[in-house]
């Protein structure tokens, strides 16, 4: 097994990246206060973090403007609402998912933006239109990454001659992306492995974004940051789509570069994230999450049960196996 | 790194340690209905559950029987109401600490008692009183294993002539625990690996119980079962003192001997779990378990905190860090 740094050393190629906004926005379909993301932005900066991730550049053609929060779209204006000029070391990034973007047309000059990153998320089998993203956005001078979903349905063979074929392009960083939070350990070391050699053979950094639904989502991050994954996707307590994300507070914990400070996010959490949970928004690990993640499915069915309030977990169990045969 | 079978395959070697009653009784200080019980025993034989932990032998001098319930002492009649003569495959099994149990009073011999197996649970300090209940145990007919907790406040050099003196005795497992939640996968593969050479050495076996104050109970668990660990703690939903344990849910989608059932889990969920948390019963991984957890303390005062309903987290994370220094 690779293996980079030591459990009580830092490696200064780490960063973090912060999603709270972005995958936290499926949980709430974007809405979040102006506070919230200017507190948020401050305890970013304040922690350490390396990027924050603000939402997706939706297309506005398909999806109803009035029916989002704005950070579904992230205009240029509305990010430097909240920061301005950002002169700070914090980087601020977006994400564009093939097939949903108008990226002509809403990604402009990067000398124009407050964006340093753009993060386009595919599926497998439409990687070249990723490419065509991931090419318009070097060319505007953006930093990009590509993150390829739900790996834990590709084979070894699709996956080879994908990541090849990222390899040869301009992209920054590629992501492993365990989508539906179905990967053990051992199996995400296997696939680090696989990116990392691909990372080193074309110069590419690896990221890693894990799904929390048998609750291995800080396991999976910091078992493929040790064999030398530098990009790790995190959000504030997990908050996140179905099962949420690895939480930034468990992973500023291990992470040992003394940059990262937890008592800024320890005080968003009590002022921001506490009362979201009051208010009632439901995220994070759960039975249902569990079933479809080991299942290896979209976690969407899960995600209907928990908002009917269901508890008859047996049963689902059965459909969702029923389904998946 | 060690490895044993493959992630597609099972070891017949596994066993599953049912703990929900042992460590769940410390949340509620042991007053399960026998309703509760009888059902957990059901499922237990329905799931393939090798063995279920009832609860501990304490010293009836020492603690208050009027304040704790039953299953805090384990009388072997008590049992017996709930288990018959226990005509099936799954093994019964109590739990006696170092200092707080008059085994040579409340241990009787094993032909006369529904019990299999005594796990004494000792400190790294206590070892040879630890020796002396495995001896008398031994003498009594019962399968025995030592449980050196907190081995993440151990040095090395101790731990290694502890587990030199234990693998030396009659004691037929020795238990890895991680008492505080502290430790990540990185640390309990290299903590495993040496308990595995005094097993192989000595002729144990080597399990391990693992706490999720940092989300990494499972995780920890499958990592070190992987490379050769066999007796595997967990309980239902986690339940169990603060953060609580490798969720047996979790564990059972892991494990690939087809004698394990998850369906007989669920139901329990759904029946008897769900009414302890909508009756205000609170366990499970947050916020306060995981700053003592990382700072490798007690959670003591995390369980007071979560008790006052508290969530001023900065604050308290600053209290803890002085007291760690």
């Amino acid at each position: 097994m690779k293996k980079k740094g030591e459990l009580v050393s830092f490696r200064p190629d780490i960063k973090v990246v912060d999603c709270t906004l972005r995958d936290g926005g499926l949980v709430n379909n974007f809405f979040f206060t102006d506070e919230f993301v200017k507190d948020l932005y401050k305890t970013n900066i304040k922690s350490g973090i390396d990027y924050m991730e603000f939402g997706y550049k939706a297309s506005k053609e398909q999806f109803d403007t009035s029916k989002f929060g704005k950070w579904k779209f992230c205009n240029d204006d509305d990010i430097r609402a909240i920061v301005g000029d950002n002169d700070t070391d914090l980087k601020i990034s977006v994400m564009a998912d093939v097939g949903r973007t108008d990226f002509r047309n809403d990604i402009t000059d990067k000398a124009n933006s407050p964006i340093d990153m753009v993060r386009v998320a595919t599926y497998i089998n439409t990687i070249p239109s990723a490419l065509e993203i991931v090419e318009y956005c070097n060319k505007k001078g953006y930093e990009t990454s590509i993150n390829i979903m739900a790996v834990s349905k590709s084979n070894d063979m699709d996956l080879d001659d994908a990541l090849n074929l990222i390899g040869m392009s301009c992209v920054d960083e590629i992501y492993i992306v365990d989508s539906y939070g179905s990967l053990y350990p051992e199996q995400l070391r296997r696939l680090a492995e696989k990116y990392l050699d691909i990372g080193e053979k074309y110069n590419k950094k690896i990221g890693i974004h894990a799904h929390n639904n048998q609750q291995l989502a800080f396991a999976n991050t910091i078992e493929t940051l040790t064999m030398g994954v530098s990009y790790l996707d995190s959000t504030i307590c997990s908050l996140g789509r179905g099962a949420g994300n690895c939480p930034t507070e468990l992973l500023l914990g291990f992470l040992k570069n003394p940059k990262y400070h937890i008592t800024p996010l320890l005080r968003f959490i009590e002022e921001h994230i506490v009362p979201l949970k009051e208010e009632g928004l439901i995220w994070g690990y759960d039975i249902p999450y569990l079933l479809t993640g080991r299942l290896n499915l979209h976690p969407r069915d899960a995600i209907q049960f928990t908002h009917d309030k269901r508890t008859d977990y047996a049963e689902f169990f059965h459909f969702l196996y029923d389904r998946n045969i």
